[in-house]
């Protein structure tokens, strides 16, 4: 099994995506490990320890955060990001791992590894929180910005295999992000799109509403990607909020310092169990190859989990299965 | 100036809804306050203090929270909450109040006191708490569930209105909710309404983030009915699920119920702040006249402040002056 990590990408590139990508290789020795970037920083970072399952493949560029997407893919071809797509394309890679630009991403996702056949829009799916641990596994939260209902049938047919083959949950529940959970709610697309899940190959159970989402009210939440994203940030955004406020509440005086001695683990536990970067990389489903989006933001522990999360989906055969069923459902 | 308030609707009617209306009358003396509903029951909640500015129009019937919004408006002529658009209708009152059906208040508004001229899609508006409590008036929130480019443009035209007539700020910047600030990003619908917005005879800010409408980044938000009430109850559910979780882990031992008491004042405070049913009512903008939907656990207190919020209104004639820009803007 071959993963391939673009070690140039995100806020701690290469430093910590070098270190995370050494974890895994000396957790799962069976991996071989392609990293791909500058040798001489990827050799700095590694120190002494290469392990033999690493290899490191050379590239000159890189795609900055800020560069536009399909220009960057388009231009640089040496970037670490396009050539470690290229891997997966050529076959010479099982899965990729970035966290780098997302935009960037998706678009080696498209255009270097290509659109899987019979996938008319790609979906980037994220593993929202949810106060038992369980998690809601939520596609598209932004791949494509307008989505049409057959686009949220494929979303819900990959939806349930990445659960049921990566995760284990055996017909996971599907519901449809909607403004209500009456059948007949929502916009033309929700309405059109509810239409087609009744009839899917999926455990569909209706409509689902953004409120419920932490309580775990579904394991594969649908949604196009406009709505997903504005859901998403308005979680993220509500949270992030909240612990602030909380925390310079605790601040106040000395009683309450007290106060925020008794309560911190407690705290910072709730905080963590939020973060929805904790909660492992986010693939790009739809894509000829199995593309993952690491966090900006990621570091050892982020890393090693999106390898054992590639790991699990190549070990299931993930994209042949969904390339199966998306081809019985044309 | 007359209000008209719909006395039997809501999950506290009549009784608190009544209270409400007499709280209001007898604090602002110059509001003529039309209660529509049963007499019987209405005159019970009133006790012996009816004050000479209330009075009670009997209606026969009323319209339940799960009825199918069209077809009990149109059934139900003789129910408090139609009859109270009428009222509106016939110029026999400058405001209605409704705690009721949010989708029979809706279809009231357009089908019995009517849309207004020029304007496409009526918009619910509401308040958003934010931090600094100042808020965040966003529209539309759910009134129209397929917008077009041209609805949003209306509804950034009213909320700058609203928010300025009504909230006393001047020159009130508009932002429009999208998956990212820089100009590009978005939808079809968001990319044609940025265009639109740029030219229009409002302050606009550019595209705002979910995740920092509680930091108040901007004053009035636009966005589509569908995107709008996913947003809206992705906070509400965020924030009502931590809250419940912090209860739970201050109430785990003898310890951090000492941290609970501590913390009491300051958290029953941050979850007030971030109670949205406590910002007042939602007015239904693009009508053609002052209608406002008042939260169904509306109590005495939210009765009361809607009164105010539409004495408001009538005063700085919002109404007219939203008639007269959406004529120059045709």
């Amino acid at each position: 099994m071959r993963i391939a990590i673009d070690a140039m990408g995100g806020d701690h590139a290469p430093s910590l995506i070098v270190k995370g990508a050494l974890a895994a290789a000396v957790e799962w020795p069976a991996i071989q490990v392609l990293l791909v970037g500058d040798t001489a920083q990827i050799e700095e970072h590694l120190g002494s320890n290469k392990p033999s399952n690493i290899t490191i493949i050379h590239a000159d560029d890189v795609i900055g955060p800020d560069e536009e997407p399909v220009k960057a893919v388009r231009r640089k071809k040496n970037s670490s990001m396009v050539m470690t797509g290229q891997l997966v394309r050529d076959g010479e890679a099982d899965a990729m791992l970035s966290a780098g630009n997302t935009g960037a991403l998706m678009t080696t996702g498209l255009l270097v590894v290509g659109r899987m056949s019979g996938i008319e829009r790609p979906a980037l799916v994220t593993m929202l929180p949810t106060m038992n641990d369980i998690g809601v596994l939520a596609l598209d939260l932004g791949a494509n910005m307008d989505a049409k209902p057959e686009h949220l049938l494929q979303y819900a047919i990959m939806g349930s295999i990445y659960r049921n083959k990566v995760n284990g949950v055996s017909n996971p529940r599907v519901g449809l992000l909607n403004v209500g959970t009456e059948e007949m709610k929502g916009n033309e697309l929700t309405k059109a799109a509810f239409e087609l899940l009744k009839t899917a190959p999926i455990n569909f159970i209706g409509n689902v509403e953004a409120r419920d989402v932490l309580v775990h009210n579904c394991d594969v939440l649908v949604c196009d990607g406009f709505a997903g994203n504005i859901m998403l940030k308005a979680m993220e955004g509500t949270a992030g909020t909240l612990f602030k406020t909380i925390r310079d509440a605790f601040s106040s005086s000395l009683l309450t310092k007290l106060a925020a001695a008794i309560m911190q683990s407690k705290l910072r536990q709730l905080r963590k169990k939020m973060d929805y970067t904790e909660h492992g990389g986010a693939p790009l489903l739809g894509i000829n190859g199995l593309v993952i989006k690491c966090h900006g933001s990621s570091d050892v522990k982020a890393i090693k989990s999106a390898v054992r999360q590639a790991k699990l989906a190549i070990e299931s055969q993930l994209i042949t299965s969904i390339a199966a069923e998306i081809n019985r459902n044309k």
